[in-house]
Order: C-alpha cells, then structure tokens, then sequence
C-alpha cells in the first residue's frame, strides 16, 4: 500500500472506494476539519471513523466520532446547530478531511460561531477574538 | 483541571501561559490546521508538540513534529516550501490550533497548493481538484 492517497485509490473511484484508501488511525479514524463554505472560517476540528462519514454523506449532515465519549455523533443532535454537508476534500496522505459546511448558529458549545475563539499573534499577543452567536446556558445548561 | 481551555488559562496569558494550558495528547501533541491568510484554503493538517509551537512563535516560521518520523520539522527545510506565521488560534478544549500562514508555493509534497486535494460531494462525485503549483519531481525527486 502506497504512502499516498492517489496510489491507493482506484481510477475512478466511489464513495465507498474512497473510503476503503483512506488511512485511519489505530482507533479507525481520520481527523476532521468542518470549514465554513461560506467564508472560509475554520469551525472545528474533530474525528470521524468510516461509519461517521458515510453518515454524513448519505445524509447530508455532518456526523463525527467521539474519542472521549466513544460514541458516534450527528453535529447539532442535542443544540440544534447542525452542519450541512457540501463538499469533502481529503489530504494527500489520507488521513485528514475538510468538511465544506453550512453551520446553524455556532459550532462551538461555548456560544461561538468557531471553536476557534482564542488568538495569539508575535505582535499582539493573546486576546479572546470569539464571535459570540448564542447563549450556551439555554443551549446546554452550562457557562 | 476543567474541560475548557478558557478554564486553564491565566487572566491575561503570555504564550508560556497559553501553551501551558493546552491539552496535548499522550504523545505530547495538538493537531495543528495551516490555512492560507490571503484566502482561507486549508493547506494541510500535521501535529505539534510544545517545542514546535514555541520555534514557530520565536522564529515566525512554522515548525512541526512528525509522528512518523517522531522529529522536529521546519516547513520547508527541504523544500523551500515555508510557511510565515501570522497568527495562531486555539481551539475551546485547547487540542488543535489554527496557524494563519503565508505559504511560499505549495503545501503539498505531490507539488499541489493544498494537501487537500482530493474532492468528493453528493452530486458529483470524486474529482482531483488540487491546484498544481511546482513539479514535485524537481523539489524531491520523486513522482
């Protein structure tokens, strides 16, 4: 089996061929990245296993794999804030996706439109860049 | 020691402070996600441990480590191919961050702009979609 994707993949290949190349961990699973197709906003970064993708793919909805729970998820099951899936690209190496996504309200439980809420750059140092789009504590009973 | 990043971090965090309330794995790492400043493209998915994060703070230049070659990479160091760093973001449970970078040519060793090159949706299938930036034949001597 080659290193990468494109020497594993067959010509043309399907859903279900593309799958079968991918390289997935010791846990059966590739990491995964959900975009915001509408501007390229990196919402959060999580893991799928090969039923989670096929999940998302027959439904259309994004569905990831727990590590910490050990459980499959569909993203949103409990706060409503689901991810429309688009389009998948995967990475040279297969073992990494980015899931091009239509986000309800934020992705993060914490209220925020990205997981991603916690900037440093060398020039400003750290600052708390959040979008703030709901109010966890209705959502999830939680600060 | 809480769930949330927001939970471990000092009132206002230097980047020891920011680092030191990261959830690294049991290798030591985070997942780290480059992403083109100039249009949001993902470029590539790879890990960092402490050190990583700290060379690329210090030296403006991305650094990461390697899981299979269990080492301390610079972008670029064989290529040329580096990446400027201009800003980082963490994520809410503080295990993946997004590095804001300028990339010089492509991030891909098959000579693509993106890793991510390989494209699936629901209507139409799978298409090789990479941007094709270098000959990778020249820069590695390899197909």
């Amino acid at each position: 089996m080659g290193r990468d994707l494109v020497e594993r993949l067959p010509e043309r290949p399907d859903f279900a061929g593309l799958l079968d190349a991918l390289a997935y961990d010791a846990d059966g699973l590739v990491t995964v990245v959900a975009q915001d197709a509408a501007n390229g906003e990196v919402l959060m970064v999580a893991h799928a296993n090969r039923e989670a993708l096929e999940l998302s793919a027959a439904t259309g909805q994004m569905h990831y794999y727990s590590r910490s729970r050990k459980k499959l998820w569909r993203k949103g099951e409990e706060s409503g804030h689901t991810q429309r899936l688009l389009s998948l690209h995967f990475d040279c190496d297969g073992d990494a996706v980015v899931a091009q996504v239509e986000q309800v309200a934020g992705a993060c439980h914490l209220g925020y439109r990205s997981c991603f809420a916690y900037r440093w750059d060398p020039a400003g140092g750290y600052v708390q860049a959040g979008r703030k789009v709901f109010d966890p504590q209705t959502k999830y009973g939680r600060a």
